[in-house]
């Protein structure tokens, strides 16, 4: 049975292009959505009088008991029948019998398909924002527990200030808040209801499009008939948004790769997140970090695929839009998927707050916290930055690892060297070499970025707790 | 003059080095937000007591004379200086002396540069809102000016239901005004401001980053330092939202591409948006269209190529970033002249109502309206598709161009020779067979799209009268 | 079981990390290519005297009984078992026992997934190359029974030239051996052997790489350990080559999308290729055409995605590796399905001549064999080009269709009127307004093509007679 | 002064329009292509009779003085004039007057733009290969001066078994290679010639164009009109083959920034290819390295381009087609760029060959050496894993750090301790722990790889002479 039948021929469609355009092994997703669809169809169809009470009550229990046996996994998919909608169309009218022909009245597969996916969507995006909450709260509470160790802070991947262990961890929680926002914003643009746009110039019938809509949790319905089936906006809107969920997971997989590397030592991802080598008994790599940066590829090539297919094509609908899932899918459970493995992985993440901070320690990396230092008390930044240069290249000359095991007379004699009055004039302050250790600390250095966002101590616990009261952690 | 000096040697960099991370071509155009940044810092340097009166006045008076420089074209990019920041600094330096060396005071190139984009971005989604809304006038100007033409909608470029053009012109004023909520949620999302970050763990010095974000005309302030330097988030995003724009003007440029096609001549474009052929001169062809339409695909490019060079960067700042900016430029600027011309083209375009409206009528574009009116009498819909698939058959075999121009006989005959009862009943009517073909006529379909959003001239009318009420045009 | 055991703790890996690390969904399809590289690798350590002759013989029957189940589709995979390669393994020792564990004797899961998607994607551009000649062969059989069509060739899809239909069709001839010439280079590149590359290093043991690469049809080894097990060079290169090939496809399904449209209907695609609609009876859609090229929007995706997850991966293996074959195998899917249904859909093709022919002489499409004429009687090309632009000024603006229905006053004077000297002796000249009315005709701008690569009938007879010996078609 | 001129109105081209249209900025880059495509042009009109000796000699002069100039960079570009082709043209009707209009006989843009591509795209590969080639011999270089230095060869970044530094190089000239294989292959096919295709239909003059193409260096004429200027896959091909070189880079890249990190020091990028930072003075950072990364994803960005502006573009010539420069020309300028900076890099690397072997003594590196040397002693593989895992392990309980370090005892231990019976005899054999420890030596892992393409160092040897002997370096 085909919908269009009588017009063709009895030779039926090839088996090459039956294979090619059929769409039940993806859009089987859909199913639910296609069913809650139906349901709220077919009451508008009763509310305009276009049903009987008695058939809208028979549907209805129909569509019940089809989605009892869809949500239980009882049902079948036959391929013959090309795509979910006309599968359970099918299913339909085998429980109810011939009304169930009735459903298609008043709606086009464009509308039907427009709204389910726009449904399936909107279930999506609140998948994705409890797992998003889910990971912030994984890296709060590690945060919470290991959050003092001090992290040598990188540019170029070198180290460059020490950073708080927590401070860095809040920075992926600030991503992965604006990933929510972006889902959000997203979830108030598609959260309308195309149902009754027809194929393409809207629904021949008087239909009430509102109450409909309403009933399907729609916050309204979509102004313009034509748009309404061409529209496919928000599945790249989605996708662009796990596009950049996907580049922080990489970008903290990447993180957790090295910093797990036995070169640093930082962290130990846990043997339950970790797999081993056939060929190499002693290794012990962070595999799923791994596949989420490598999965982050296959959703910007979806975002990409999903664009392209889109650019010029003529209003309305046209059948390379069937093509609108696949990606929009994959980018979605990949997504969610990854950030459910990365919780675990932070969840069960071992810290080595000696190791780390020892790196922290290396690399002259409270420098530019000794040059502020100097710039607080008058010095040019230019000729603090000079006089800072050189001590670091005196140290490292004598092989003095840290700027705060200079002896005295370095920091004296390196501010006495300098061309800036200020800075000679300090050479002769009392305590000055004390203060200027003490400033080239890591707590030190700590405690100097005072500001609000920076990793002083007292800031970063402000903003810790306003996380974890945020997500009720 | 490099700002690390000191601890090189004397040699400098090599010149394919100098050559290959040189960007002043590319970041000259953020000087006049880079000063408007110092401008603000300078002043926040003073209220923190890092600068006295004098020399903040000092620094102010330089950058404003430079800022008035660079509006007016008069200064020249020295490329041995590398990029934007340090040419700007130097010309400074130049004009009050050695106190140009504090603006660098509390500041680092890695917040420095991510305020620079903020408010680069911030003013280019200002001037592509206007673009858009530009281009929603030139829309519902030409849908006031020539809506009540009549359009063959299409589905599958196949006519597949007589729409008004003016329904047509306002699906693209749909699309337009999610492109504006889009870069309108993304602006929410970037206003804020990096300054005060520092290199990445937050400045040294107490600064009120808040007050200094007021003055730049930010909502707040970032709230993670190493977030602050690192993320890009609000490129990608731009650019994701100016590549659905593209891909909004190249549908639109498709279908005047065909529209204007000799075969159709629906509509013309004016010949100051046309051009002709150098070896056929009896071609007239809409560049600028077939432009858009390419142009979408580098603005699809760049946004692969952005999310591409984040994937997997560790915290936080790498010179990876510098690519940052290419992309992004080229999708504003690509997206906002396709919008200007787009909206010059539409401005300008001819309509022949005659030939879109023949269009209209060829293809049995009414079986649709014809099925829904049988429909609307109590015949099932599947049966009622069943005999308007008959009477197109027919009249295809008898050589009538349109349902409207069947015989009543035809009608009559389709009803009774239906498997369904109340068809049957219906053949029966008085005046039934008249009542079918006024359903069938083109004014009978439009009329029939009588829900929100649909083609039914009532409601077009509607929604043009609410756009133009919004657009004040 | 896991591969690596002992140093890990009992509670195993965690189940999200299970479902996110498993990849026999995917890897499953390399079944016979892991067992036929197997087979000869145990041949090969029996040569090293690493197996005796007895197991050897054990290993190969049990490889081979496993190899005729998992053909017929015998085998069910035991997702506990994470990748097609344990569950094999698993099998094979099922079958033979504990000599089952020697299988992996000098190989590392690392050359042996190389090895195996090497065999694949070798399979793979044969099944391509196969199609590849599969569609010529319907585009050359329909230019040998349709080809004599004139056909309106068009730049910026206007009328331009009239080119013959077999013209048309050979120029996709063109691009599709070029796709099989760059497969069959990305072949000659990739059919080298990785087997005895180790994890890494190189295999431990005297293993003769050459012979077990010969055995298995590979043209040699590859020379270098790291570059074997980190190369994925060939899965790119062939995506590259889809990426194009559809490319192709999706530039023919849109001309027959459009030249099927009954606004031109110079082309009717069979039923057996098309779908009618469910709510418009009228409607027929060479919906195949639409997915194909909806379907090269997922290939370049797939593109992307694989450089993506290429760019910046440390030598040699890491596990974002895994996500090399989803896009490689589903752009190899995805085109050979294509290139099947369009060929079927070509084999098929209805051509309608008469319309054909009628719109290849609107649009003055032999202004340019016209201006050639002049030019080749010695009229200077600007010169020529402005008679000509004067002649089709003047025609549409009499109602007269084309240039060879212009009488002959309109030549002479057109002639008569230049500022070129020649031209206006031209006109003088007797019967010349009937030799440019013969040069004007359809068939005398088509016989003027006549270089090599042109459309006159000769030049393309001879294209055609060399395109059907080459195909043997 | 625009070419097709006469039938427009004469308030000319908007100005919007002329901005949006206008490519000079952009195909300059093609001039001397285009002089030398329109020399051969020329000579090929006087060959087939349509200029006179004299015309042929007066273009030519023009033309070569034309050429002189622009290769000296005496040339200024009109935006007025749109294109190269019309300027240049313009350029040589004021050198040789009226003559020069006679150039455009016989030759549509679409023939010469597809020309001039074509010859533009064989010279940069011609660059290209050299510039490979280049950085190939830079390789080459630092694996003979500092080739014998052991790296921790890594799988998932962790150090898995040591090979020599000039094998890890020979992997990246093995990469190049087939860059450079890859880029032959596009030149084999892109370098025939389209002149004589028309504007599509083929020159309708008697043109030679066998020799004029030989004069112009290709190797042949393409075969079909409509393909010769539709088709742009040597643009897309080259883009390929570029992105991939990129991705290799970038490899390279993120190995070097990893290995001159602190944490490795196992290289030191000398001070002409590094850059510091404005505010921490210890800073020295290998951004030419970063830069590389980075800017392949722009390369890969544009093949996205390239691809996504192709798809569905019906034949001919589309202006679309005028986007296919930028991204191809950016492709070729920032590879060849980056294999200078890389070769420049890779030339003046400094290698710290103790600190490299201490990392490759790390990690129990050698484990799978000595599971080998056990196999090839008779234990089956899965057994001898085992026991060196249990070696592992043990070793790590004692804080041993190397298994060459382990006590005989442990050796034997370990095998008396094994269910495998060959494992338990050998327990007992004279000197097997002393056999075990010199397997499990850095040098007796290196050895042991002594297949053609391991690590061994008499395979690495011959290998480097032979990448030396092929190279001439």
């Amino acid at each position: 049975m085909r919908l269009w039948g009588g017009r063709f021929g009895d030779d039926g469609p090839d088996a090459r292009m039956a294979d090619f355009t059929r769409s039940i092994e993806v859009d089987a997703e859909l199913a639910l959505d296609d069913i809650a669809g139906s349901i709220a169809h077919v009451r508008g169809l009763g509310r305009a009088g276009l049903l009987t009470e008695d058939e809208v009550r028979t549907l209805e229990l129909g569509l019940v008991s089809l989605r009892d046996d869809v949500a239980a996994g009882r049902v079948t998919w036959d391929p013959a029948l090309e795509d979910v909608h006309l599968n359970l169309e099918t299913m339909l009218t085998e429980r109810v019998g011939a009304v169930g022909g009735k459903l298609h009245t008043g709606r086009s597969r464009n509308d039907q398909v427009a709204t389910d996916l726009r449904l399936w969507t909107r279930r999506a995006i609140g998948r994705l924002d409890a797992s998003l909450l889910g990971l912030e709260r994984a890296l709060v509470g590690l945060a919470v527990r290991e959050g003092d160790a001090v992290l040598p802070g990188a540019t170029h991947i070198q180290p460059a200030q020490p950073v708080l262990f927590a401070h860095h961890l809040l920075a992926y929680v600030e991503m992965l808040e604006r990933d929510r926002g972006r889902l959000a914003d997203a979830l108030a643009r598609l959260n309308i209801s195309p149902l009754g746009a027809g194929a393409l110039a809207g629904a021949g019938y008087p239909l009430d499009r509102a109450t409909t809509a309403t009933e399907l949790g729609f916050d309204g319905v979509t102004a313009n008939s034509l748009d309404a089936v061409a529209d496919r906006d928000f599945v790249v809107e989605v996708q662009a948004g796990a596009a950049l969920a996907m580049v922080h997971l990489s970008r903290l997989a990447e993180e957790l790769t090295w910093w797990s590397n036995p070169r640093f030592g930082w962290v130990r991802v846990a043997d339950a997140f970790s797999t081993g080598s056939s060929m190499m008994p002693n290794k012990k790599n962070p595999d799923p970090a791994e596949l989420v940066r490598g999965r982050a590829a296959g959703v910007i090539g979806g975002l990409t695929a999903s664009l392209t297919l889109l650019k010029g094509l003529p209003l309305a609908y046209q059948r390379d839009l069937q093509e609108d899932k696949p990606a929009l899918f994959a980018a979605v459970n990949v997504l969610d998927a990854s950030l459910g493995v990365m919780a675990g992985l932070v969840e069960t993440l071992l810290v080595d707050h000696l190791r780390m901070r020892k790196a922290a320690e290396e690399g002259y990396t409270t420098a530019t916290a000794l040059a502020d230092a100097l710039v607080r008390r008058g010095v040019p930044f230019r000729a603090a930055h000079h006089i800072v240069g050189g001590l670091v290249g005196g140290a490292e000359a004598e092989g003095i690892a840290t700027l705060a095991a200079l002896p005295d007379e370095a920091f004296r004699a390196a501010l006495d060297g300098s061309d800036d009055e200020t800075a000679r004039s300090l050479a002769r302050e009392k305590g000055i070499a004390g203060a200027l250790r003490e400033a080239s600390t890591i707590e030190g250095s700590l405690a100097a970025a005072d500001v609000v966002g920076g990793t002083a101590p007292a800031r970063v616990a402000a903003a810790l707790a306003a996380a974890k009261e945020r997500l009720g952690a």
